[in-house]
């Protein structure tokens, strides 16, 4: 009955690729009136009877009327994305063709699919596990060698394998506790528990590293938030070009990537760099000092991960760049001090002024990163700087990678209960107390696998694709 | 050595679908080496042992580094949309793994395919002809049913049959003519020139009706572009949000259309409607009468194939409208007078007023179409008028309808040769004198199909398709 409701019976149509103008574009039909669907739309053949993954050409047609020539290609379930039967329409890329095609589809008995139901209808006939249909929407939105691998890696079932991993192993601690509880009543020599204690702890360490490894997903999945802040003339336009000129034929190769982000993306080491406009703060700003106060400005600075500030090191005064720092402690803001115009400068007057030790005076262990914005020097420095403050860990590791909030949350949840259950053990309580310590792992574990996943915690999570998908 | 320097012995790669992101994108490669290609990047199986027209799922890795998991369709040679071996790669849509993808096959001998590369192959090994090629960028451009049928009529053959059948009695001409020199030096009896005649008025009849085609079938490929213009508060707004709003449903329903599209098209009876922004004309005007005289405010009108002058009944006098007219005359511009405010007006003093019979007496038989734009009546008789003011014949014919500005001038010239050989028949001068201009008009019709048509015009045809077809 719930399957009725939800329309899961029902076969779905939608475009598959992007939308607009191409070439060619793609219409992917799935569910049981597939093959029936696109029968009554391609008279020249009985695709019913043709073999599974192969492909026809001919025409389409909607009650005779001719709509476009097209290639079908058959994927007969379980042998499918979905795991049911699949029918792919490739046809001419015009919008209006892509419309009418879909329309003709529904005409015939096809239902508009829901944003990710097909990966949805994959994961409900047990074709992906729930991890694994996360890492498709993630793969799609992938924009660096990094989230793509990450994405890849975990729809490859990388992460998935490793919660079988830890399941199989909790369920193992389940069978010893329980068999402690059965020789218990007979009075036998209470079990070794040492045992119990390595499995759990191996396990705990597992989740640990699967936490931790959040911070870098995070960051490969969304990148670092820049925000380069400094007066007029601080040298925060020269910064920002020299910046993104170096990275510009990298980034600028990527079909598809707009202008807009283009000149506001950088790739340090795989992971992208967003540098925050701060034309915001700009404007009201001719004395940032002065300015940081103001609470839209420490909002913008605040949202970001880390905020550069510039400086012209001819003109700044100590003095003035602690109450620069304090205002920037006061707020919480992490923060990077660039000191510019070395070029200009009398080097050894200028490391005397800003040294670490004359900083430490001042009450700051923050070290001021000297450049030439125009000259170019320092730059790549300043770029690794910026990467080893936001970037715990390499992107290029083969271990899993966690990106996924949803994940990071049931993980988090996962910790508890297992230290839960490390505490009963110190505490030598009996096994039976143990147990809903145990379920509770357990079911922690299934929520991000979707075995234990509510209904409509699934229609939330696949409401975040795109059509189509 | 010409295939050599133009590039097509290279196996060929492009994005076909759509840029941007979507759930999936097809990456397509045509040429000898295509299969070699895949194989390099497909370690799972070998894909040139497996038939054409089947569909592979695996992982595409290049050098051992993961890329995607994706669907892999094999089309060989000659039985492919180039005639050569064509591979499609069925990728998730993130427009990072497409480029990788792409940059993976230009990695292992592909060369980026320029615009409409694939289709001019397909031309160039006889798949299609000229006309049918550029019937494809028609199909793709298409965005009414009018446009997608004429096109899809084109590619499937329609035009070029009839191409045909002309060539063939042209050369069944040709041939009676010579066969009247043969016997012309025996001293025989003169043909029969009625014959000759008879055949050559067929192809004139057969020319004249493709290019009268040409103005139904321009407004079904490029629309009608209509200026409404009116002095403020005539209710230029009104009209245009009553056009509009009739057909908005109609219209936002085609994925992909832009919402700045959406505002300004309308679709009468299959034809697009393009409602120019007149803006710059009502900033410039209080007065249209008097600014009707600014340069850029006629040019702006010029441009579109007609101009709606809206004016408010109750308030506009027949002198001011003359005065209107006379300026639109001067100008050469193409207009509609459209009577406002119905809703409001006493309509036996109005009819009096602008009487088509009070038009003609101050010089005008353009007679006043009277519509409520804010109560919604006269706006269908004024969208009928509208059409057949601009449209001239039905769209939805079965006949040929030529759309193509370079296949109009061919058959222009071809129907010039066609008159000249007429007039030479006329003359009865000798059939060797008439043999150039039969060889003319072979030579335009050839132009069409590109049989005749040199390498830098096909490049400079195939340069306006889109990449990836």
């Amino acid at each position: 009955m719930i399957n009725k409701l939800s329309g899961w019976d029902d076969t779905i149509v939608a475009l598959a690729t992007a939308p607009g103008l191409g070439a060619i574009a793609v219409i992917r039909l799935s569910g049981a009136r597939s093959f029936e669907i696109i029968n009554n739309l391609f008279p020249s053949k009985d695709l019913s009877r043709q073999a599974s993954h192969t492909i026809h050409v001919g025409l389409l047609s909607d009650n005779g009327n001719p709509l476009d020539e097209v290639v079908v290609s058959l994927f007969k379930g379980p042998k499918s994305y979905t795991g049911e039967d699949v029918v792919e329409i490739s046809c001419h890329g015009s919008p209006f063709i892509q419309q009418r095609i879909i329309q003709a589809c529904v005409g015939k008995g096809a239902r508009l699919a829901r944003a990710g139901e097909f990966t949805q209808r994959a994961f409900l006939k047990g074709k992906l596990d729930l991890a694994q249909a996360e890492a498709v929407a993630d793969l799609i939105a992938s924009n660096t060698e990094a989230s793509q691998k990450t994405a890849l890696h975990n729809i490859r079932g990388g992460f998935s394998k490793q919660l079988s991993h830890m399941r199989e192993q909790l369920i193992q601690f389940a069978a010893l506790i329980e068999l402690e509880l059965d020789f218990a009543e007979e009075d036998v020599a209470f079990a070794d528990r040492q045992k119990f204690y390595d499995l759990i702890s191996e396990i705990e360490t597992s989740a640990g590293k699967l936490i931790a490894s959040f911070q870098l997903g995070n960051v490969i999945k969304h990148g670092v938030s820049v925000a380069i802040i400094g007066k007029p003339n601080a040298g925060k336009s020269t910064l920002l070009n020299t910046l993104l000129n170096e990275n510009r034929a990298i980034v600028s190769d990527i079909a598809g990537t707009t202008r807009d982000t283009i000149e506001e993306t950088i790739n340090i080491n795989g992971i992208i760099f967003r540098l925050i406009d701060t034309a915001g703060i700009r404007a009201h700003s001719t004395d940032v000092i002065e300015n940081i106060g103001i609470e839209k400005s420490i909002e913008k600075m605040k949202s970001a991960d880390v905020v550069i500030y510039i400086f012209d090191v001819n003109e700044m005064s100590t003095e003035e760049l602690r109450a620069v720092k304090e205002n920037f402690h006061a707020n919480n803001i992490d923060f990077m001090l660039v000191g510019n115009k070395i070029d200009h400068a009398d080097m050894n007057a200028i490391h005397e002024k800003f040294s670490a030790h004359a900083l430490e005076m001042i009450g700051e262990s923050n070290p001021v990163h000297f450049i030439s914005a125009k000259g170019d020097s320092g730059i790549d420095e300043l770029k690794e700087m910026l990467f080893e403050k936001t970037v715990h860990g390499q992107p290029s590791s083969e271990d899993v990678i966690v990106s996924n909030a949803r994940h990071l949350e049931a993980l988090k949840n996962l910790e508890s209960s297992i230290k839960a259950v490390k505490a009963g053990l110190d505490a030598k309580i009996s096994g039976d107390l143990l147990a809903p310590d145990i379920r509770g792992a357990l079911y922690y574990l299934g929520e991000i696998t979707g075995e234990v996943t509510n209904e409509d915690k699934l229609d939330y999570i696949f409401s975040k694709f795109c059509i189509g998908k």
